[in-house]
């Protein structure tokens, strides 16, 4: 099984790449001729579940070619095979593994995991998620089909760690025109959504904390913090947003000043302004949370803080919940001195983000789809958000209802101390929410505010409704 | 332009969102009537370059909707600033930013940053890139469009940390039929690539250093290890591969059995079969960097250490050599006991891969379209491969080619001492590619071995004949 092998392998390898085959990886060796050596090997590979029942076999002439062996050498072991049961030969079909009651594969020794999700609450209302079922399939996949047949061959190799010019292009023009972001390509790095934004700023050593956050926010963002060593102090809320008159010596804020999250109020002009005078002062700088600035509905737009000050605020954003999380897109825009660290802390090529879902991303920004899709589920989610507000009217006048102003969430403000059995209450009613506990900074001093954290855009269309009426049966009595 | 503005903007929203505008974000604030108002902010936003030349504005009755405006307000304004000079208006392509000769942007007084990759070297024979005129456009878009169009709703939400298992079922038949990998999908976490699996193992705390290494191996990878606090320790390597039998106190060796990188042997079977009682013996693991297994061409395939043993071994692929380095999309194979950890380290949803390009991947593998590309490419290579060993053999005798069985790159041997004017003498011909000195661990202590390490996979296919050409050129005398 040596030299004279590997040169009738050699001679055959034409043929066999012409006929374009599948490949099956088999060791051969053992006693006997090579005959009962590939037998041996097909039926180890059947019987350990390596080649699972209905896999189809490579043809003989393939195989062989592959392996350097005689055509008939092969033929004779898939029919031997065929006639142990281990294979099944069917005109037109070609040479498959037998389907078997039991196969006997190693991995039934290791317990399957049950699926990462199992069977989820009747009534969906967790906020974080845009409607599934309008994902714009058909100018996605247009924008896909353009966005492969225009690149030139350059896209398939190593990519920029910043990410395809194309889609840093399309995004400064976008980011100017609809959120007042005033920036350049070589500003913009692409990042796969905001918690690869803050592991590339705090993990990579760009920055440092600690940084101060909003009281309320996202518990999985303090967490990626955390791991990077961060410390996060809390700054108190009010009704015009963070308090940024209590920002001390952290040397960074992270906000959301479109639409707080979860709260729902957009931060004061009046604090948007002292937030940027005081990174200027203590030079600072405003990590700016721009997560769903698109979907606004009663009130004047909020643009970008970033505007106001472009060497004083990262501004980050990403599709996640304008388009899909599935597209693992985002964007940090950065002032120009913290450009060339964040390139490097990215790496020397682009490790991370699809580099063909960035054209396709750069195509559907700019042949319009996105701003079409946007508009379109803004009235949609505006809808819902009107029949939310009239079911609570009707049905629990008692509740008052916040931060519906923008978002894809709103909150159900409650009585001090009932929004743990509330959460209850509803999830006994099979509706899954979370309570502004949920989101509640675990340092901070500020009076604790109750309140159910309703996701709107959540439910498909046909499945909204029923949910809405199932949490207004679960509300608490007034 | 305070309630009663609001009152005629969620009046006219519906109207606006059925138009399908696009979006334009203004502030429109300061002394004066709303006309004057949008003049200013319009005027403002082309002065400053939020709004480039050329840029289109949305209709001025979407405009209109969108401010809460008399459609008459918002035509007058833009028919001042076209008046003005800042707008054009052209019957059929709508009202456009004026084009200037000097955009008065403020990324102006930015440097605009020079593209990242330089026009490169006229003969490109660096390691590491498949051909990218090669990538099967058509078939892969077949599949992305196939998994668009078949993919529930679900899929455009949250998603598995694990990654889609589509995929991991794809996968666990693939790798079983062509790399002898015996896994399950249950076992299987997706990821974005090589460094990222690195990365989720290391820097998540799922393992830990000191780490064994090839005396010779790619620097990336040490990078990344040094990063997330890992010591390397270099393992000497002779004709057989890596010297196994001096690992110490290490807790885990990462290899490259299949095609030893940079170096290109592949693993003695005796020391695959002690790698692995090593790791029986020391409760230890062995990582193996299957990076390039599915290019073999004149010896008998060389299936995964994984075999051996499930449990002991991490096997480690991505298609960025089989497709290219573009499709951010890795994959480990996992031994039952670090399922858990490494699918909490990459958190609670999938925050990394597109979800999309994930369904593509594992129709492009149950499709076949895989395995037929790989075939093409298997051939394509092997005849540069011949090609290069032809040409040596006519011009360079005296140079030894190795590591050529398998893989996408060959070493060619020289004498010692003269690899770094080997290096030199051929960027001086146009020619970038490696010496072996490049991947040298720095702490081994292993002779030195000079070679020049020649990526025959990289150049476009009618770039690899002037390139060839140039590389007997610029090597050694005898």
């Amino acid at each position: 099984m040596a030299d004279s092998w590997v040169n009738s392998w050699v001679n055959s390898w034409v043929d066999s790449a012409e006929r374009i085959g599948s490949d099956l990886h088999l060791e051969l060796t053992g006693p006997g001729g090579r005959r009962a050596a590939l037998i041996r090997a097909l039926r180890e590979a059947v019987r350990s579940g390596r080649l699972a029942p209905g896999t189809r076999l490579p043809p003989y002439r393939s195989l062989a070619a592959d392996l350097g062996m005689a055509r008939n050498t092969v033929a004779d072991a898939y029919a031997e095979l065929v006639a142990e049961g281990w294979l099944t030969a069917r005109q037109g079909s070609g040479t498959r593994v037998a389907e078997r009651a039991e196969p006997l594969r190693p991995a039934a020794r290791v317990p399957k995991k049950s699926p990462p999700r199992a069977r989820g609450p009747r009534h969906d209302l967790m906020q974080g998620t845009p409607d599934t079922s309008a994902f714009p399939r058909a100018a996605w996949l247009a924008s896909y089909r353009r966005a492969l047949q225009q690149a030139p061959n350059e896209v398939f190799g190593p990519g920029d760690p910043a990410g395809r010019v194309e889609l840093r292009e399309a995004l400064t023009e976008y980011l100017a025109r609809a959120r007042g972001v005033r920036t350049e390509p070589g500003r913009i790095v692409i990042c796969s959504g905001f918690a690869h934004a803050l592991r590339l700023l705090f993990g990579g050593g760009v920055l440092r904390g600690p940084l101060a956050v909003e009281a309320y926010g996202l518990g999985f963002h303090r967490e990626v913090l955390a791991a990077a060593g961060v410390r996060t102090v809390p700054l108190p809320l009010d009704e015009h947003g963070a308090r940024v008159d209590r920002l001390g010596r952290e040397r960074s804020v992270l906000l959301t000043p479109a639409h707080q999250f979860p709260t729902g109020g957009p931060l004061h002009p009046a604090r948007r302004a002292a937030v940027v005078d005081w990174a200027r002062a203590r030079d600072g700088l405003v990590l700016e949370d721009d997560y769903d600035g698109e979907f606004r509905y009663d009130r004047k737009p909020v643009g970008a803080v970033q505007g106001l000050d472009p060497e004083r605020v990262i501004h980050i954003g990403s599709v996640s919940k304008s388009l899909s999380p599935a597209v693992r897109l985002g964007w940090m825009v950065l002032p120009e001195r913290y450009v060339d660290a964040v390139r490097a802390t990215k790496g020397e090529r682009e490790a991370w983000s699809s580099v063909l879902d960035q054209l396709c991303l750069a195509d559907f920004l700019t042949s319009g789809s996105y701003d079409r899709h946007v508009r379109r589920m803004r009235q949609r989610y505006r809808g819902r958000r009107d029949r939310l507000v009239t079911a609570l009217a009707e049905h629990a006048p008692h509740i008052e209802v916040t931060g519906v102003a923008a978002g894809l969430h709103a909150v159900l403000r409650l009585p001090p101390g009932t929004e743990s059995s509330a959460v209850k209450a509803a999830a006994w009613q099979g509706i899954a929410l979370d309570g502004l506990a949920a989101f509640r900074h675990p340092e901070t001093d500020m009076p604790a505010v109750d309140g159910l954290v309703v996701g709107y855009a959540t439910p498909s269309e046909h499945a909204y409704g029923p949910a809405l009426e199932a949490l207004c049966g679960a509300l608490p009595p007034p």
